[in-house]
């Protein structure tokens, strides 16, 4: 398993573009979702939102775009762990379609812990938080990269 | 100026999520709506993808989401060619939100160019479309950056 479960969709017909399958910018939205998923995971759900006034802010996203998803297809977002310091958690996302055994993308996000009121400002994560981080990252961390890391954008890669 | 002007938009009310400011996905949805602009600016257009089957594959996108954008914002995007080659086009994206003066956004793509029949394959750039994206990378060649580049996502970085 290339990592834990976390979100499962069909695809709108408004995800569908001129080229016939789902725009790069919905993978990123599937991946978005899909990170919503991880934050109810870890406990950053709407409830802790709503007491603290802290979530978390997507300061980086890199996604690899590696198969075309198309109308009929059924998207399986799994997430690993790849690293997690006091304020911040970086994690891998793949999608796959049901029936396909390749990843159609692989996707890394780095995110950042913010309180926002009075005005937003990076958080450490409570004890507990990063205790779910922890968690998941061990059990994530032997399981294996289905695509390409992030990695400089540049023509000589391939 | 840090990019040739490529495409504007408001902010739909669907973009906002529960933090309150535009979804990171709808920063790569205005993203991948000035990389149709970018098209038709070099004559990938509509006509020329209906007549060739032509077009451009997203293969990778790369996000550093600097500022919040808000539901009264309106959007601009400027585009810098940073390399292409016979079939591929590696093209900077960054957003400006009207009356600010900081990029809220800087995105790196790369871009692929597709015969899609009668099955998706690689095909050169025609000469005519290989000399408009050398005549805008010479016009944005020297235009500065407004946020940060394409580089392997890790802790480490700041």
């Amino acid at each position: 398993m290339s990592g834990l479960v976390i979100y499962r969709t069909p695809i709108a017909p408004e995800w569908i573009d001129y080229n016939g399958h789902v725009r790069d910018a919905y993978y990123a939205l599937i991946t978005s979702y899909a990170v919503d998923r991880l934050m109810d995971h870890l406990g950053i759900d709407a409830r802790y939102r709503e007491q603290t006034t802290c979530t978390l802010y997507t300061v980086e996203m890199h996604t690899h775009y590696l198969r075309e998803i198309g109308a009929r297809d059924t998207v399986e977002a799994r997430v690993r762990i790849l690293g997690a310091d006091g304020k911040r958690l970086h994690a891998a996302l793949e999608l796959f379609c049901d029936g396909k055994p390749d990843a159609a993308a692989s996707c890394e996000v780095m995110l950042l812990h913010i309180r926002q009121n009075p005005t937003p400002r990076t958080a450490p994560f409570p004890e507990k938080i990063a205790a779910a981080i922890a968690e998941l990252r061990r059990m994530t961390a032997a399981m294996t990269a289905a695509g390409p890391g992030s990695r400089r954008i540049e023509l000589g890669n391939r």
